[in-house]
């Protein structure tokens, strides 16, 4: 059996994962990112990656958007745990081809985003490989009473997002299909912005979160596999912008399906309990329920969800 | 110009890094890990690749073994400051037609050498990529007085190395040259193994520090640019296995130039002043001068040393 082949990223997490034993690790492996106690400090630790080829290609990305891409990502981790980036290390992986200009501006990347967030290097390695790899491992910190975890959703909660879905995926099929115009959905896919300042002012009222990085449909089944709760997701309710709903259509696919089953919009996915919705910012797109399935509402009709979507291994999968 | 032709890492690294702004950045860019103050705790943090062709290949490593290096590699980073290794994040670059049962036994190793050192895999991210790449991001921790760095070496200190030298290069050769036997001297090229538990008991009499990634020529080098100082490296001290010797034999080559120019032996070179060589262990191999060259003394006769030994890139360059 190939990695291909073991159907998503569950059946392997299994596999190679242990439970955290030291007390220090208040969230381990199955979020966004780990949190880790150093006395009164939570610390919370993540890494991605940027695989050439599959993340970013340079017949549509500059390297500058490229070195954006890869810390925004990592930034967007950070802030689904309610927390604020603080460092991070670069490990890149280059083809001995690879022209120094081209590192040179991913690392102008890098610190354009690192000016917008009061963020910075701290070290990283070269070494060589057949495509390019940046991958980041970032530090974050957060109060304690700031923290938010995939696991607790409760059923009753309305499940929200931070804003328009589907236009990273737009913006990429845009490009597969050579269709011109659609600069700003385009722009979407090719500089993505992690979302956090939109839930900070009313973090304390969010239940669950998770950052977009799949599709509503993966973020809403990963929160609801860590809550062990289910969910309905509000099909005619997913907020999609009309410019991207045009460009679905020039793609002749359904902007819908991009929200659902896309992912890169970064936007977060949060639960509220119903007591608190006059006090949070955002769409509702579902319920949390305590079935086990996953359920979606479109055009009036019930259906459950099956799969989490698109090959996770498409793109990154944290384990 | 393309990566390969920059000339070393120097070229690069000025082109794209900065002074760290922050001061809770207490090392940045430049040691073989960085140190971050968070209130009263120093932490250490560094990120290393494996990859595969470049640092493993199937053919000469289990993939257990693969797994317990790419720990290693990132401990020794960690000891090299004077740090003891706490947690891991892992990203995984994985083919797509990879069996499962590899990535599992990867993870052994890993969970092994966790066992060994009594730390924790706290999260990770997979991806697809065109050869299996493995990325450690880890963190650590120290006392702030045992905190060692590259740049406090000073002119009159002995350069001293922790233990033998070459055998990981000579390892590697014996494969390359397809030699039967030496599994011993094989060994140490397919198990490396960090070696901070040999400096530990007298680390407040050592100045500055590193670990033996690639080889000690490289590594006085770069101690000698952090602390602009000289060196002069006496080369018939270098300590050498007498199998060592023989495996360089028998791949005709000089097992001295697999001390110097070779690496991953992961053994700590250290600066001592005069005063405490008594208290400390180690083999003296060299000493701190105030010129701003680096010298070897071979068979009695004093030559310059020229670029730091192989292809840097050939390996893992900190930046």
């Amino acid at each position: 059996m190939n990695i291909s082949e073991i159907g998503g990223e569950f059946g392997l997490i299994e596999r190679i994962t242990r439970d955290p034993a030291s007390k220090q690790i208040i969230k381990g492996i199955g979020d966004d990112a780990a949190v880790v106690r150093f006395n009164n400090n939570y610390l919370i630790f993540t890494i991605d990656s940027q695989v050439e080829g599959d993340h970013f290609c340079f017949d549509y990305f500059t390297p500058e958007q490229i070195g954006k891409k890869a810390v925004e990502v990592n930034v967007s981790d950070i802030g689904a745990m309610g927390g604020k980036p603080k460092f991070f290390l670069v490990s890149l992986i280059i083809p001995k081809t690879t022209e120094v200009e081209i590192i040179e501006n991913i690392y102008k990347g890098f610190w354009k985003i690192c000016s917008k967030y009061d963020i910075e290097i701290i070290g990283g390695n070269i070494a060589h490989g057949k495509q390019l790899i940046i991958d980041i491992s970032m530090i974050g910190e957060a109060p304690k009473q700031n923290l938010k975890y995939r696991s607790d959703a409760k059923p009753g909660d309305a499940i929200m997002v931070s804003g328009y879905l589907g236009s990273s995926t737009a913006g990429l099929n845009l490009f597969l299909n050579k269709i011109s115009g659609f600069d700003e959905v385009k722009r979407k896919y090719l500089e993505p912005e992690a979302k956090f300042h939109k839930v900070e002012p009313f973090l304390q009222y969010i239940n669950a979160m998770i950052d977009v990085s799949d599709g509503l449909a993966s973020e809403v089944t990963r929160i609801c596999e860590q809550s062990k709760t289910g969910a309905i997701i509000y099909g005619d309710s997913v907020p999609i912008e009309p410019i991207t709903r045009e460009a679905g259509a020039a793609c002749h696919k359904d902007a819908l399906d991009f929200a659902l089953y896309g992912g890169e919009d970064f936007e977060l996915v949060y639960t509220v309990s119903e007591k608190n919705l006059d006090k949070v910012k955002g769409f509702v797109v579902g319920k949390i329920t305590d079935e086990k399935t996953i359920k979606i509402l479109k055009n009036g009709k019930e259906e459950i969800l099956t799969g989490h979507g698109y090959d996770h291994f498409l793109n990154n999968v944290n384990i």
